[in-house]
């Protein structure tokens, strides 16, 4: 797709909709790139959340179209971090080399070439230090959506030089699993860092504990939350094929006092 | 328009904004109908609150160009609620059938054809439990974008099949009425259950209660919020054509501890 | 460009995004000009704050291509406020006469014509007293975008008629400035009336004063929040070139308790 441009381009942010930052942003590429539509992926990542912006593109992207995905959580403007430009399955990602774009280009299908944005005629002509996604990133997002190629918007970097981020927690012990967080919806569901092979392996009740010493309770596997009463947790396998404690009806987040980055330990009951 | 598709698709859920299941939803419509543009109406329906959804939807349709009207909030995603789509006016709703869709078909003009949405090959070809919206009502909303026809969408159904939500309280009794609360806006505006021929019999002063043995408090009838002092409550008919108590630049909800669902009892003063 | 219309509409208001208001808008804009894409500034100003609507406008029009800029911050909707059309630069401002857009003019290269929406055939048909941004403003506002000209949209008012805001404080004492909050943003960074100018007059290391008898602490002068330790408070000179004080990896706002209206003393350290 690098030479005839891309049909969209996505944005996600932790810029807020309150003020007209993403605005701004937009306004620069409708000038370069009028044509092609942004979708909004969520401008409300948590300000400077690095981890929390990269998982929600990781899930997001594979239901996008082939895509410039633009996104900008960068606690770090203005200094020495890098911005980069990343091919990844028939989509380019452009921002900050902070962790944030990795996840989701591993579900892109890999980092194919990575460029640094060190091209200031690619730029607007006068960069703010602390606004990059309007001066730096929405520009370059635009140009290579328009068609022009990667490969003149920066210098090559090895795609295993990008900065990642750690791993999240899935340890496996005698008879039981702790697994982490990654994330908790708008519903208040906990989604947890493992898959379907974990989720067999739980079978039909599962004790669910806080903390390793923590006493624990017990939580019915099943398929979606109507599968328990209301008002009752459930452990399913949710839209992005991970699993997930939700209480029917109610946030398991708020009755448990669950965050991403804590770890759960599961065992079969 | 059936057969040539529909310009608009809008898009109302109980989402939210944080998370990146509205842009998953419009990934995959993309995917399908890609130069049809979507129309927020509300990503902000509080979760599960299908009466709300409702109301927010039926008094926004009437305002939009012919669509494809999506609208999930779905609290029983994954259970036997059915799923459908509704041909009402020179539009087509789409969305669970738990309530949410009757009120704006109404207001587009009835239900004149329904179906169930029971054909897989119209569906993401790997269906998720718990989340429709981006499987089922998505691919459906956009397939019937581009005019692919609502009969090959499914199996036909009685449109009195469908099911409906309990209508809002409106009684009158001796020289009063008692009115029930239909939503609360962003103002804190309080809008009621009643229309233009209710706030022509109240008149010019008319005497609220907030509960059947609760002191009353009065209140003028008005235009507009300007028609009373800063502060002062007023009676008016709203963009809908409601009665609607609200504050001149404050909260009535906030200072008449006011939500959906709360019965008034008016009087001419 | 007022001849052959506008390539886009740009949308700012106080409607929130929990209601229908925004989307009902774009329904009748979509309506009269189908082809004319919508960019969404923000729809959360604080309810008829029009001093923080009218920051946020001029802000961002600058990064905006030649549009229609509709913007509804209201709180005397259907009073005898004017509703006005204001042509500046490529661009003309659609809104209520209460100050909310001559800064967008302003920075747009001041109101060159304005007019006066008295033309009832401009409006939807039956306007409601408390939605002029539906009824009124949205409409005009599409017709102006599809090449419908100004002059035929109401009665020639002269410029410096319109209303304004007063200016914010920016005051020069012996060896220091007093300085009016501007506007705070999602982060929590705290936005000062005052450009480059001063930036360059306060030096590397600034004392501030959060009221005029305070005490003043030290703040670093610097380019971007990394410029200082995390945690630490820095001025520096935002993305719209004023004087600003934040926090890195904080919020200013919330560490000073500072919010819009607030005046800091600033002087050399």
């Amino acid at each position: 797709m690098g030479d005839t441009g891309y049909g969209w381009i996505s944005f996600t942010t932790d810029y807020g909709t309150v003020d007209g930052f993403v605005a701004a942003c937009k306004g620069v590429m409708a000038g370069i790139a009028p044509g092609v539509p942004v979708l909004d992926v969520t401008h409300h990542v948590p300000p400077g959340d690095v981890r929390r912006g990269a998982v929600v593109l990781a899930q997001t992207v594979p239901y996008l179209p082939p895509s410039v995905h633009l996104a900008v959580v960068d606690p770090g403007v203005g200094t020495t971090r890098r911005a980069v430009a990343v091919e990844a399955g028939d989509s380019v990602l452009v921002g900050p080399d902070n962790g944030l774009l990795p996840w989701a280009a591993r579900e892109l299908g890999g980092a194919r070439r990575v460029v640094v944005l060190d091209r200031p005629e690619w730029h607007l002509d006068h960069v703010r230090s602390t606004f990059h996604g309007r001066d730096v990133f929405a520009p370059v997002a635009a140009r290579l959506a328009v068609g022009r190629h990667i490969a003149e918007a920066g210098t090559p970097l090895d795609p295993d030089e990008l900065v990642t981020l750690p791993e999240p927690v899935l340890r496996c012990g005698h008879g039981y699993m702790e697994v982490e967080v990654l994330t908790v919806d708008r519903f208040g569901n906990v989604q947890l860092a493992a898959g379907p092979e974990i989720m067999a392996e739980l079978g039909r009740t599962v004790t669910v504990s806080v903390a390793a010493g923590a006493t624990g309770f017990r939580v019915a596997a099943g398929d979606t939350f109507g599968s328990v009463d209301g008002g009752d947790p459930v452990l399913y396998l949710d839209s992005a094929d991970l699993v997930t404690l939700a209480v029917n009806g109610g946030s398991a987040a708020e009755r448990y006092a669950l965050g991403p980055g804590d770890v759960l330990r599961l065992s079969p009951a």
